[in-house]
C-alpha cells in the first residue's frame, strides 16, 4: 500500500514527520510511502531511502493559512500535492500533521466525498479509562462541520459503524447517540429525529442515546454526534484531563510529604499520562471520502507518526473504504429500484 | 429572607435536607426557612424550630415522574407548593434537590419568566483548576433548553453577566461564547450570528470565543452556551474529572511502591477531590425567572445543602432578580420608545 505524506506540516516539520516516516517503513514492510516537501531539505533527513520515494512540493500550506483559499491558491503545496495523489489512484491515503481546515479541504474537495455522503464526519478514538481497562471509543463527528442536519448524522452512524468493524475489529459495535439523557425523547428536534432514524436501521447496532459523562466509561464504541457538539464534548475531555493531572501535580508538590509519595507513584503517573495520550490512539480520520485521510496533532513527534501509519495501515488493509462505497452504491441502487 | 425549601427532593430527603437547613440557619441569621413535606415526618427532624416553619405537603414528585405531568397534577406536592410560594410572594427562592426536570418546570410554568426573557437558563459555577487557582467560571444554558434560538443566546449573555457581577462579585465579568474554535467565523450559523451580536452588546465585557478545552484554565467568568452543548460540555467535563481520579487511584494501587507513594499523598488527592466536588460550588441556578430557583444535585447531603443555601443568601441579598427585572424593562421601554 502507498501513502502520500504531507512531510511539511505540523510543528515539528518535517524532521519528526521523516524520523516517524522511516521508522513505521520498518514496522511495516508492506507500506511504501511518498514524502512530499522540498526536495533537497527532505532528502538531507531520510537515512534510507527504502521504499521511501521523496516528492518535491515547492509550497508550505502554513498553520495561520485560511484553509479554502489556500488549497485553491497553493497548488504546489504539499498538502495539495499529496492529496492529488490520492485522487488520481498513485496513492492509497493522505497523510498530514499540518493545517486541520486545509488537510479537511483538500480532502473534501481534491479527493472528493463518497457517492451517498452528503458531508464527510471527523472521527477521532479515545481511550475508555474505567479502572485497568485497555479498550477505546471512536467518536464522529467531532468538528469537521458546525451546521448540520439529520441525514449527516445518519451517514455518520453508517461510517463509525464501518469503521468499528473494521479498523477497530469489532463484529457489531455498540453504536451511541450523544444526547443530553438517554431517554428517547431527549435532545434538540435533530437528535430526536437521529433517535427514531438510528433506532430504524436494521445493519447497525443501535444502543440509544449517550450522555457525555459515559464516554470515558466505554458506553458506545461508536459515538455519533454532529460536528458542533463532538467538538466541544472532544475538546472538553481532552482540557480536563490535561488539567486534572496539573492539579494533581501542583497539590502534591505543595506538600514534602506528599512529594516523597509522588516519587515514589511517579510510574503510576507516568501510566496514566500514557492512558490518556491520544496520540497513542492515532490520528483523525476524515470518514466518507474516496480515500483515507489521516490528521495527526501538530505536536506530533515521530512516534505518533509512526503509530498514525500503523492505523493507516488497518484503515487500508481493512478495505473499508470500498466497503463503504458499496453500501452507499447499494443503498441508492435499492431506492432506485423502489422508486421504479 | 425567606426560602421555601423541597424538603422531600433527592436521595438522602428528608433527613440530610433537614440536617442542611438547621446548618445554614444556624449560620445565616438573616434567612427564615419554610420546609415543605410531610409534616409529621419532617418534624420528627427538626431538633430546633428557630426561624424554621414546616408547611405540610401531601405528596412527593418522585425523580422518575415525567417532570411536566407531574408539576400539572400533583398540586399538593412538596415542589408544587414551595413554587408557589415564591410566586405568591411569601418566599424569596424556591430550592430543591428533587427531579431536576420538574424543577425547572414548576419555575417555568409556577414562578413564570421574567418580562422580555423567552428562555430561562439553567447556570452552574465550576472551579478553574490551574496551579493553585482558587477561582470559579459560571455557564449557562446547561440544560434547561435543548432546542435554541440567537436570541436566547442573547439573554444568557446579559443574565450571566448580571450573576457575575452580583453573585460572582466581578465588577465586569469577562463573557464569553462556547464555540468550535476562537476565530469570529467559527461555529454553526446561530452561533456565528450570536458572536456579531454579543460583540455589539456595550453593557457585557464579551470576550470573544472561548473553547471547551480552556475553560478550566479560566477562560471566561461567563461561559455562554447553548443548552444543548453546554449540557454535553458540562457532563464531559464530569465525567473526564471522576475518570482521571479513579484512573490515578487504580494506577497507584496497582503497584506496592506507588501505594507507599498513595499513603503519603493521600492529603493531595483528598484536596483535589475538593476542587473537583462541585457540590461546594452550589446549586445550578436557573436564571430568567421571577424568582430564585435553585437544584442542587440529587445526591446532596446536608453541607451541600448549606452550601448552597450561602449562595442563595448570595442571590437573594444581591438583588439580581430585580435588576435583571429592571434591565428587561428597560430594554423594552427604550424599544418602544424608538418603536414611536
Amino acid at each position: 500500500m502507498k501513502i502520500a505524506v504531507d512531510a511539511m506540516g505540523g510543528d515539528n516539520a518535517p524532521e519528526e514527520i521523516v524520523k516517524g516516516i522511516e521508522l513505521a517503513r520498518d514496522a511495516y514492510p508492506d507500506m511504501e510511502f511518498q514524502l512530499y516537501g522540498p526536495k533537497e531539505r527532505i532528502q538531507a533527513l531520510v537515512t534510507n531511502e527504502e521504499r521511501i520515494e521523496i516528492v518535491h512540493a515547492a509550497s508550505v500550506i502554513a498553520m495561520e493559512d485560511e484553509p479554502v483559499r489556500a488549497v485553491r491558491s497553493k497548488k504546489d503545496s504539499s498538502i495539495v500535492l499529496a492529496a492529488t495523489a490520492v485522487k488520481e489512484g498513485r496513492a492509497d491515503a493522505f497523510f498530514s500533521a499540518g493545517n486541520t481546515g486545509a488537510v479537511l479541504a483538500a480532502g473534501l474537495f481534491i479527493i472528493g466525498r463518497i457517492k451517498g455522503i452528503d458531508r464527510p464526519g471527523l472521527t477521532t478514538t479515545l481511550p475508555v479509562v474505567t479502572g485497568d481497562a485497555t479498550g477505546s471509543f471512536t467518536m464522529l463527528d467531532v468538528g469537521a462541520n458546525a451546521d448540520y442536519k439529520l441525514t449527516n448524522l445518519e451517514q455518520f452512524a453508517v461510517l463509525g459503524n464501518f469503521y468499528g468493524q473494521t479498523v477497530m475489529g469489532i463484529e457489531k459495535p455498540k453504536v451511541g447517540l450523544l444526547n443530553n439523557g438517554t431517554e428517547a425523547d431527549k435532545g434538540d428536534k435533530v437528535h430526536r429525529a437521529a433517535f427514531e432514524q438510528l433506532s430504524s436501521m436494521e445493519n447497525i447496532n443501535f444502543i440509544g442515546n449517550v450522555e457525555s459523562r459515559e464516554l470515558l466509561n466505554g458506553a458506545a464504541d461508536v459515538v455519533v454526534t454532529d460536528g458542533f457538539t463532538g467538538n466541544a464534548t472532544l475538546k472538553a475531555i481532552e482540557g480536563t484531563a490535561l488539567s486534572m493531572l496539573s492539579l494533581i501535580r501542583s497539590k502534591i508538590m505543595a506538600s514534602t510529604k506528599a512529594k516523597m509519595g509522588y516519587v515514589l507513584s511517579r510510574n503510576a503517573f507516568h501510566e496514566v499520562g500514557q492512558v490518556m495520550d491520544y496520540s497513542k490512539h492515532g490520528g483523525a480520520v476524515l470518514l466518507g471520502l474516496k480515500g483515507a485521510v489521516v490528521k495527526t496533532h501538530g505536536s506530533a513527534k515521530a512516534e505518533t507518526v509512526r503509530n498514525t501509519m500503523g492505523q493507516i495501515h488497518q484503515i487500508v488493509a481493512s478495505g473499508l473504504i470500498a466497503k463503504t462505497v458499496a453500501y452507499f452504491e447499494d443503498a441508492k441502487a435499492t431506492t432506485t429500484d423502489a422508486e421504479k
